[in-house]
């Protein structure tokens, strides 16, 4: 399994993943999901990663291929070029799309071709986009109604989005939120595994250095997650009980 | 879907349940899923199920049999004589088996024979108990270390049991907690629905008559849901945000 977020705010998009990978419970490793690429002062784009990791990885590679080959060309197959995000995620559904006909029918007859992502970025000036992309190659967008997109095992970590998540939390906010999002989910899936990787971006920026990874000792994390427990028992003291 | 959950506690033992069944998306019914036996100051159990309802409502008519045609039989078969919850667990495993033989075949292969269960009560003056019971028949018993169990659509009400469900809360903040965990899940799975049964059992009471239906309009709920939110997002902005 794996877990990753990304919330797309007012103030620019943050995203988080986890590291784990494992194929069976007693064969686990740690494989980064955050990946991002970037033309200096033009655009960046972020993808985030869950499912089989030889097909994600080969989109990833797909996509190094394309920013390597087509970075100075004019044409609309290239990532580095191509005029909005819709286009780029759409690059990227048909990449999914051409690891699935390699791949695919040897999978578990189609049925093991598992795979999904979450990609945003800005190009230029318009404005910054939050994508999910499905194995299919197929995507949505994120809006204000709902403005963050969960794959992997998700469930555990979305009661606190659906109660907190807004557009207009700061940056600083959003991370907070997904790393108590990922602290719920950390709690009851073995599958989803430190060390995390966060990354936040401003919009406009075009900036892709505020990335941190969080490992297993990181005292923020870990006292974040301690003080949370601790408000949570006592709200629930503090709130009626029901009268019989 | 179904969601039901039952917290053992020091004082005794709290249950709720759903009332939801569906057939895909678009055949929804109201079940009661929430049923419970007693023989007067002797003993009481409590039965909650998920899973395919032809199964457990097969369940529930063998279990009604066995009470109705034994009832006054000293035998080890008859769940109004046996000596323990753990020989009336193993009576309703039986059941379970029994169910399976008649219709696993025809149910996709036996890969459809799909039920669970929460069985809790008291016999006599001796503990309470709680046990989760598989469709295979066999079951597991709640301690103190997790004294909950939970079954049906049990992961977007798991993480508020694991901050905050500890065997000495009282019996009336086991009900808030119950209902806090239904709805985290009834914001997310439309397959769990209103109304809620909730049913408390005090230690050593062989009192069933402590139950309540929650629907739809039921002003604590409601307030216990918005209140909470509030809590939550009050809670959320008060703790720090990491340095970056």
């Amino acid at each position: 399994m794996t877990y990753c977020i990304a919330l797309k705010l007012k103030q620019g998009i943050v995203f988080a993943s986890d590291t784990r990978t494992n194929a069976g419970i007693d064969n686990v490793s740690c494989f980064k999901k955050l990946h991002h690429w970037q033309k200096q002062n033009d655009r960046v784009f972020i993808l985030l990663s869950a499912g089989n990791l030889s097909i994600t990885q080969s989109v990833v590679s797909l996509i190094e291929e394309n920013i390597n080959n087509n970075n100075s060309d004019e044409n609309t197959t290239s990532l580095m070029t191509v005029p909005s995000l819709n286009r780029a995620a759409r690059i990227i559904g048909d990449m999914i799309r051409e690891v699935k006909k390699v791949d695919a029918d040897e999978l578990d007859q189609g049925q093991g071709f598992n795979a999904s992502f979450i990609f945003g970025g800005q190009i230029g000036n318009a404005e910054p986009g939050l994508f999910q992309i499905y194995s299919e190659g197929n995507f949505i967008e994120a809006t204000d109604d709902t403005p963050f997109f969960q794959i992997g095992e998700h469930k555990y970590g979305k009661p606190i989005l659906d109660r907190i998540c807004r557009p207009d939390l700061t940056l600083n906010e959003g991370v907070k939120l997904l790393l108590l999002s990922f602290d719920s989910t950390l709690r009851s899936n073995l599958s989803v595994g430190m060390p995390l990787d966060v990354l936040v971006y401003e919009k406009g920026s075009h900036d892709l250095t505020k990335e941190v990874r969080i490992e297993q000792d990181n005292k923020y994390f870990n006292k974040l997650s301690d003080g949370w427990s601790s408000v949570l028992c006592k709200s629930f003291s503090e709130v009626d009980n029901m009268e019989f």
